[in-house]
């Protein structure tokens, strides 16, 4: 059960508003590396944990909640770099309204024409959020991976953010929000480093069941036959330390047999 | 440049024909955790990467072009599954054709309305492969957690569909893909671990410019403050090595002033 | 700012697990009438209102925390359904696993190979969740009948659901959604009755500046033409009060001239 | 059955050609505010009503009809729109083609690539129209709500559009507009009133069997208890008449519990 | 300017309805090769005909206003198979309602959880109509092939709808709408041979500037380089009657030489 | 089973790199017009060919394994455009990096935010890949219009590209890829006029199961009616040569009669 508290979470300040950097931090919001993946994604993997772990369902759902906070940070930050235009940016502008032609010539006019000027669950492109963004797949190894890589690109996204801003303001949020991911990506990669000895993920799965001549080669698929190049990935202990490292081709497995289908689905024109 | 051989990687054999068992190996086509998206998430992530480092451009589209051969193996399993029903499921049938019928009850009737009973890039619940399931960010090691984060999933899924079929031919190929992700979660792996020093991604990013205060510490959301549960991550070293855990709560960052936005876009309802 | 409490806020009971009812409950989680949509909804729409209007702010988000809550009912209700099957419906499955049986047959494949037996953000068709499910048009009125409209469909969705099933466990929960989605309703049309003389949305735009020969006229548009049938809606006062209802047909605006497009288009064919 | 005459609805003139503009409109067109979501949203809702109600049928698709020919008007306006551009854009332009030039940098290059200076079924951000915009209820009552909200956020976006135009040519087709949405909204209103005592909707549902407890309660999330603010959505006779709205707080459900699933999902992980 | 007369273009009658089979005839309305889709690509490519070209610009717009009529028939097909089930199908049912079973159990719940049992604007697996399932190019020989694959999918999903049902109103509609999809091959078929000679499309294009040495060269890209196999696409007079067919190999273009991106991309942890 | 070799099929060089270009290039890697659509096209085709038919296998996964190819150049492309921008264009750039500027004023700043400054599985309006693009149906002749309809529009973007670039690598790649679009259309026209009879497609149902009223008339359709024009296609010899054309109007099927649905469904509403 959610609650909520009116305060921001952190400071939002934008001293210049600029309504190009507004369509950036639409990236963060509904965009695949942006904040509504995260949260949605920790509060689904909290769902699928068996009650008897409650602290990974808890680590997973504080983390969800601050992740909500940092949704309405971004669009607080939307809403106050669209709010108006630096007076340089005016004088330039076409017609007096600044905002409105940024919103014209740029590439994200659903904030003015849809949303009024304020944020919007799509990414810097335009594209709505996707549900399909989540991963929550039951099993916690996994999960832990990709909240590692939710993270590491969310970081990503937001350094990349930093480097592209000058306002004081906005370059205080995001190392804020930089921080974050540290923590963040540090907290998964500790949940992995407790679980010890998860690779291959699944774990569960009785290796012995699986094809036992090409768990662990590299397989070569280059035109021109090549060497063994003696990579760190085709000799030595393999990553998991349960085999080593082989260098390889693909096997090759005959020509495949597709018979034609049955008649009612009119596939005719392909047996002349 | 890409080549094809029109062999098989491997072998692919159906003993006994399930409509119902084509449906979940779509799954492993065009979902998210499928053969397409790897494919194309080592494709674009090879060609993002400096030809002055030719180890890894390689490395990945070596690896790109055995995932298509995954697809083909998958496509050809997907027809042979539908090429006809055992005679028992027949006989349960409402009308003479079972294939037919399981199309019209299961939930994919597109394999033989759109296709004529064959192989599409879809996932098992019918929803279209989306560009935005591939993850190519233009930094190695974010790239490599991505990567990791796939072939967990898709060994997850692989071990899912081996343990929902009892037909040998389709258990023989699934122990080889299950055996290839127990491969590549291990070479993927053992970049980063080549990489070294490369937490918190990105690394390049100056750790001094983000928040001295909030990196570090978890952040407990929960309405009741509780305390520290002294987890491997509220406290003790840092998985990065580069300070140590602590525990805490949301700063709170004030009340958000929010202006009323221009007046052409007649958001005035929100101001009597 | 946002706080979570473990407890759920109203109580889920599953007396007899049923895997196809699991799917059916994934519309009201990230289906276009479901908790995900107007969680989101309520929030965004919270962010765009203007801080000297801090009753609507709070009131929005306020329920918006509430329907976060129902996003968690709803998932432990799918994860309950989902965690086994009836011994009837064992008895009549083709293998001894009824609920993977349940999962191939039935149209939510996914709900097992990529979560685990658990909830998705998905709708029950297996579509994910959109962020153009969500409405928030900055207009206060506009987007209170964006909210009346998601809490029909929403409770009309949580009825059909309630006849769905015999279970008295769901029953219970769905009886307190159908509740809640009762005083929503209520609460939306009481801000919209407490805005007064908001229509036609939006009322700032002076309206001696629409077309005033077509803007209270029922426009006809069957082929042969009919008289006025005396509809509510073609005589009388209009809704608003401001004018009368008419009754008339298209005006016709002469014949579209589109020229050629430039050279470069290559659209020649079409000039020949 | 359909028909078609081929002058436009309504007349379509552009004096100075802009191709931002034209990106612009196509928000009306195929974004969700637009007008293929009403015209095929009008049109399924009418598919559904009983055939022993004609008039609701009869309106329904009186109505649809007339928006298909608004899809004809602004796709007319959009290829007037690229068919040049006025002197002084081509002046300040790189290159010597000033409608190229802003497909290049403004954000809907397909209107040339794709189509050739054409309408296309696509938002203003890009994005393709999407049938689930479409509400089509089966429930009347649900239905007009609908269809208040669409054509309330429809009229805001047209307003929004008039104010970022000055050419006399689109102010004229856009006053057109307005007042067509004007008349929508007054005639869905109508309907509304004409049903009288619909709320809750869906009526037919017996409300003795929702949760009596909190179906008119406001329920209170923030994080800190607060009183009763006295609001009329907190006392006060509730807008449907039947009950007094009051005051309270999230009710409680104790901790959800959640089994292991089955083996065979191989969530092994969470249990360690 | 669009009109409609309320009845049907053909008639449509169910003897005995079948929900699973209404699930099928979504694709002939939502899907990509169902009747929203052709009435939209012939409307909007209609819009780009210019005015001088009347005859294709009416051409178009009839058959698109055929295709409205098309998607009614078909949305009042679904309701009819969706009233009620036949005797035997209730008497296997687990509860005494065949329908809501058949919904449960199949792949389209949405018809009854978002449309009361009615049509919707999605396809046969449950996923929306997409805007970009509209081909409207603005060549008109482009246009025409794009007409002729659609009716040609288009018929061969009739037919294949054909041979899934035993009804024989269901079967009349059937046969009603595979004679139409006859004559728009048909159509645009004859319009191809109308503007002769523009192949290769856009015939515009000056050939002599493109590439003179691989623009008649079926490239051979099996990893063992085999011999010319004298099909007729690799030798003899190329079908656009300008040129020979030829036979031969990738050309190679050099190793791709890519730098490294600017800092502040922080791409950093490719060049270690 | 596939390979690849570090060369590129064809030399790709960028003389001044322009980020707006790089923009454009993203429809011909993932537009609906684009290489990744042919390429999976042609693979799923492919695979749908029976084994008996291998030179129709073969030639689809020959042209599949050469638009792989195709992709790879691009995307080379999109990077040589995005690594540096020409003085002029840094001049009047507001900050010092040309890049991120554009980046920011256009439509595709996931090139920056998400990719480093690299291609992406995205069209130039910003919109993912959708494996709803692909047609593979199963039906050799089908597939064969689909094709060419694919090499058209293809062909048709890849000219409009050329005359939107002055810089002599980007014409001479796209010189290269125009020349092998129109040896794609050359060959699958090819495969059409050796399958012959085909049309319409497809040519397996008997056409006498087609109602012979209306597989050979110009249906008209305006609200007029007006005389046979004498066009090509409504008097004279049908296409296919098995029919003469005539010209008539939709016949009328009587009203639709639509019942109550059951009570279940709540859409009471409809019936008062």
């Amino acid at each position: 059960m959610f609650y909520h508290e009116p305060e921001l979470q952190y400071e939002v300040e934008v001293e210049e508003p600029n309504p190009y950097f507004a369509k950036m931090l639409q990236q963060a919001i509904g965009g695949v590396e942006g904040e509504m993946r995260v949260a949605l994604q920790y509060m689904f993997q909290s769902f699928a944990v068996p009650s008897d772990k409650p602290e990974y369902r808890h680590l997973l759902m504080e983390t969800a909640a601050e992740e909500l906070g940092h949704i309405e940070m971004l669009a607080t930050a939307v809403t106050k770099n669209l709010e108006g235009a630096p007076e340089h940016l005016r004088e330039e502008a076409r017609e007096n309204d600044a905002v409105i032609d940024a919103m014209m010539r740029g590439g994200q006019p659903r904030q003015a024409l849809s949303a009024g000027l304020h944020a919007m669950p799509v990414d810097s492109n335009g594209v709505p959020f996707s549900g399909n963004y989540v991963v929550a797949s039951g099993n916690l190894a996994a999960d832990m991976y990709a909240n590692v890589m939710a993270e590491s690109t969310g970081r990503l996204l937001a350094t990349r953010l930093y480097e592209m801003t000058d306002d004081a303001g906005m370059k205080d949020m995001l190392s804020y929000l930089i921080a974050r991911d540290t923590m963040h990506q540090n907290q998964w990669l500790a949940v992995l480093e407790a679980l010890e000895d998860h690779v291959p993920v699944p774990a569960s799965f009785p290796q012995e069941k699986e094809n036992q001549e090409y768990n662990y080669t590299f397989m070569s698929t280059f035109r021109e036959r090549h060497e063994d190049p003696e990579m760190p990935w085709t000799s030595g202990e393999s990553f998991d330390g349960k085999s080593e490292f082989s260098f390889g081709y693909q096997p090759g497995g005959g020509m495949p047999s597709v018979e034609k289908t049955i008649e009612e689905m009119h596939n005719e024109a392909t047996d002349r």
